[in-house]
């Protein structure tokens, strides 16, 4: 992965600079009028003639300076009124805000004519060893890669491939929707989903056993409960529960149900994404144009190592269609690389690359001891 | 539209059937384990002999028999304990349930080669005169046409189309996600949606303009003030105010801000949006998986008429792929017609179409007026 | 597979029925005004009181007695003056024509309420051990599997599994078109296609590799000299002729070149796809409108075997979006079943389920050296 | 549309520039081996001093300088043994060839952070208007708008605004396959397209009414005397026939037929195709990935003047799906700019725009008898 340096503070651009100033919120979860919309590219602001960067970066929202003088990076329905944030619409740095974007969005085009130049297409090969050999990287220094899935992946019998990687310590945290806890938990009690089966067959009398699988965690009062009490007895919320993975489940407008554990709350379902993207060194986005930018949105673009130093967050977006790839890139998410696939092939032939490559290195596939440890 | 008649139930098969087997439920929010799970088609249940059916039908729901006597169609998440749910899994009324599938799923196919029958395809003509037709006849009775749409409505300048249709008669209510409310907010404001312009340019700074947009509602406090302080002056949301069209944002994960009238909680919002679905005589899905599905699972495939007699519910989807108007049949409203187009220029030509066909009759298009009054 | 049985043809329907009516061509090329037009189904034809199947079974065909009394599926384009051919329009035997449509036509909706119905989706599972299953079980039994591919197989890398599957002889014959050969033998010779490397960049100058690479091929004269002579040393073109696979190359008005090989009149080149076609025991359809639909139509959906028994014609069609899949079906290829995924990933996880089929049946993948002695 | 200078070739690196080198081709049809590929750019060529344009610009071909000292850009089939040909890799001019990349391919990104940034998206905005004005303005100055369009169009019901640009004067030339005239035929007898009605429906027997149709066609020899004789009377093919429109129908393997005016020699075909694309002054593309991108390989990217200054030729690409526009630009036509919609949605509402601007410029719509007396 690309790694960034920072810019050169000692320039003139940045010595005449200004501070950047700060006005107070007008009131609770209201901005300033001119107030600085963040990105999710590195930022640095000039506080005393200091130029810092913010805590949890994360695109749209503002930038906040607390009382102990710390930085945030602070969605705007979460500032309080009075907090100081930051105003002006510049982002190289004439205002005392500086946008690092070149490092990220340098020159894409230089005027030459080519083929093959598109950015996400079915038509470009995709690199399993080269996304495998990433997550075992992350597994090896203790990163903490999220895993953001849609419901196909569970239709389409990927469970079994998405449970390993949980068993085996390569997801940091899964956030996902109601649906794919559904639909998991109706394959592991009815064999089914939405009432199909494994071969792809409607089932008579189908269309209830979503409910019925609902109904019984419900009656369990958890999904840890009812994995406790036998009722679900393997696959993806199994595995979590078993290797004590998190997993945070948000609500939709389109939920049956829900489970007993989906946050119903959007804002309270988005602080408990946040939770987790904010520690995130690497982000997995399949099968879901919703989560995926929703988490998009929460992410930075890049890792800051603990030596302070910079690199490219890794982010791979998987989806049946270019459109939801683009559409993730429109809202922002520039870094993301697409994987125009089906979830069912991806999630397969990914945990074949990754088994191949531990088989190389001689490092065993092995439950998430550590994880479970907690 | 199809019209359908009641089955005999003067017939041995429903003569002969058992009353329905009701059972308490075990906890609140709990089913009892053999539930009967609905569906949208109609249904009847045997009470004291009588076939009767019950009050608010759709999918994915129980059926439950108050202390008045009243049968419902209700979420399992708003049973109580003890309240009485039917339980069995026949549709075929031998355990005092009746579905009646046979109008609505009948004979698709009498093995007889042919080509073209696919159901959903961008292959098949469109048909707007049809459209347009049911719209108009919908507003002459008095119907309420139930719209719910996604943002790319906005996006790709159909604002104007959309709050057309709204400001003449033709909406019952407006169902919505917080973007389509932010991006037609920011049209209003900025003139661009996510920063682009209305000829699809990206602009230098417009990555903050949604936020901007929002954070201006947000100080007025709602759109309907933001409405009358003169900062939304046009558009979707500027119609439904102004000619008091009933609207629902419900929140998601996705958004930002959000905007003040949002609903955050899913459940809460389902519930808002059931008051209309529950009222609807047409639906109309543009441009959204999400809501058009989670529409579909609240509504009933048919219409009660004050006679008792029933008749199809026009449900048009509409989306650029054939893959949404696929799921959403999948996910059980069969009765939608799919429209495989791009929601800007179906707009745009539906428009044309009730516009002629005004003309035709001479009937003038008309505020909301007898709306207004509500 | 499924299998069928032939009409009971001593049914009153049947032996009631009169002979089909043959009517002579006005013109070469030119059929009578109400010639039967085929389909891809069984059909028996009643000819001096005998029901008969025809040869060369095919869609959008007319039936043609011969001389010799026999009867043949034909184009009309090769249809002379005078030939007898059969009229009537009803499929039901009454005019002396029987379509067999029930088996392969038969009872889609049963009038039921079920989720997942849809035929064509990429929430379905993808059965890779079935098809795995077929395939080694074609080539224990001497059966002539189709291939038929689009360019995007080779853009994408799954290069090597394609030639694995020529070499180990699973392959009767490869259809396919110029750029499917033109983008092999760039990344035989230049390690790009359309000059993007193997990990998805686009090259300078790379936009040129494809005319380099045809003008070689042109220069050695054919493909097969081009193996011969070193210039093509690996990959689809060099397994088929190495292992003596046969291959049609048809042309097309987008092909640069072409290639020496390549067939160009559409007419003749069809012809040539039918010698494979009408041998045919399996079809695999993959990345490609134009030649699948090619090939569906010239297929029948059936196999006649030795014994005269009939069995389904196993068809796969493969490509990234379902509307590929239904527009085939939608062209009367009913009998496809539909893999909505990307070309890469089916090829690699496709011979991945075979490799490990073999092993466990400890059959070795093996040269095709039967095939080769052809 | 933009213009763009020819370079300044008074500077330095093209005066001190070399003569492009000119070498042999070895054979008939077989270039030489380090022979300059072309591009769709504008391309200046250095001959005894002069900086020079070849005639007949298109893309994968040479550069021929024949024995007359002219330049043409030749396809290496048609280079016949002993024809000079450039030789070069070089597109700097630095080998005495200059593509002219700049004004065309300039700076796409300039390291901004923004969101909507993606090409082609069904989320931009449609500039009717815009479209409209221009085809107007070709009409208008006797442009040469080519227009290519795939069977879709006939399908679904864009018949009558195809038949009515080609009516009045807005169409230079058609390009199509066997398909499109095929579909359009049958719907001029039958009222279907493949068998399906107007409203949608598969009809019984349809199957067989396109070869009905392609069979009277066979008949009568022509499409032009199937229009004499009464056969065909309304449509595509009719107003192209009635308004002496000329059209290019190319041949392919999927063909039924074919109709007796189809080319059905893919060589041939493109040469009667490229007859038509050296004379454009525009070019639409609608709902073909096969058409438009043969159509794209012919066609340069700029339109020269009489006066000799050059301006971008407009080139639209309409389809269903993003992937098929991203596809025609990795092809190297960069300058199509799309418009992801349903075919008959586009047709109709640029018609609808064409006309309103015709009202506003009091300009009415016109047979095209100019072109008639051609």
């Amino acid at each position: 992965m690309p790694t960034f340096s920072h810019p050169d503070f000692a320039a003139a651009r940045f010595t005449q600079a200004p501070d950047a100033r700060f006005v107070p919120a007008p009131a609770d979860g209201v901005l300033p009028e001119e107030f600085f919309s963040t990105t999710n590219l590195p930022t640095y602001v000039r506080v005393k003639g200091q130029w810092r960067m913010p805590n949890e970066p994360r695109m749209d929202s503002a930038l906040v300076l607390d009382a102990a003088g710390e930085l945030w990076v602070r969605e705007g329905r979460r500032v309080r009124k009075g907090d100081l944030v930051a105003v002006g619409h510049a982002e190289d740095g004439s205002e005392g805000i500086f946008v690092h974007a070149a490092a990220f969005m340098g020159d894409a085009t230089e005027g030459e004519f080519k083929f093959m130049t598109s950015e996400v297409s079915r038509e470009k090969p995709i690199d399993y060893a080269l996304m495998a050999g990433i997550l075992i990287e992350e597994r090896e220094r203790g990163g903490y890669p999220v895993w953001v899935t849609g419901p196909a992946l569970v239709h389409s019998r990927a469970r079994n491939d998405m449970a390993w990687f949980i068993a085996n310590g390569f997801v940091g945290a899964l956030l996902a929707g109601n649906a794919v806890a559904v639909h998991d938990i109706e394959a592991s009690i009815f064999s089914t989903t939405l009432g199909m089966t494994s071969s792809g067959e409607a089932t008579t009398g189908g269309h209830g056993l979503h409910m019925r699988a609902i109904n019984k965690v419900r009656a369990a009062g958890s999904i840890a409960r009812a994995v406790e009490q036998g009722i679900v007895k393997d696959g993806i919320m199994y595995a979590c529960v078993m290797h004590k993975v998190p997993f945070v489940l948000t609500g939709s407008i389109r939920d049956d149900g829900p489970l007993p554990d989906v946050i119903t709350d959007a804002l309270a379902a988005q602080d408990a994404m946040k939770r987790h993207t904010t520690k995130a060194t690497m982000a997995i986005l399949i099968a879901t144009a919703l989560h995926a930018i929703a988490t998009g949105n929460m992410l930075p673009a890049f890792v800051t190592e603990a030596d302070g130093s910079l690199r490219e967050l890794p982010t791979i977006c998987v989806d049946s269609s270019e459109f939801v790839v683009s559409k993730l890139k429109d809202r922002g998410t520039h870094q993301a690389f697409g994987v125009v696939t089906n979830a069912q092939d991806f999630m397969h032939i990914l945990r074949l690359y990754v088994e191949r490559e531990l088989d190389a290195r001689g490092t065993a596939a092995r439950p998430r001891a550590v994880a479970a440890a907690r």
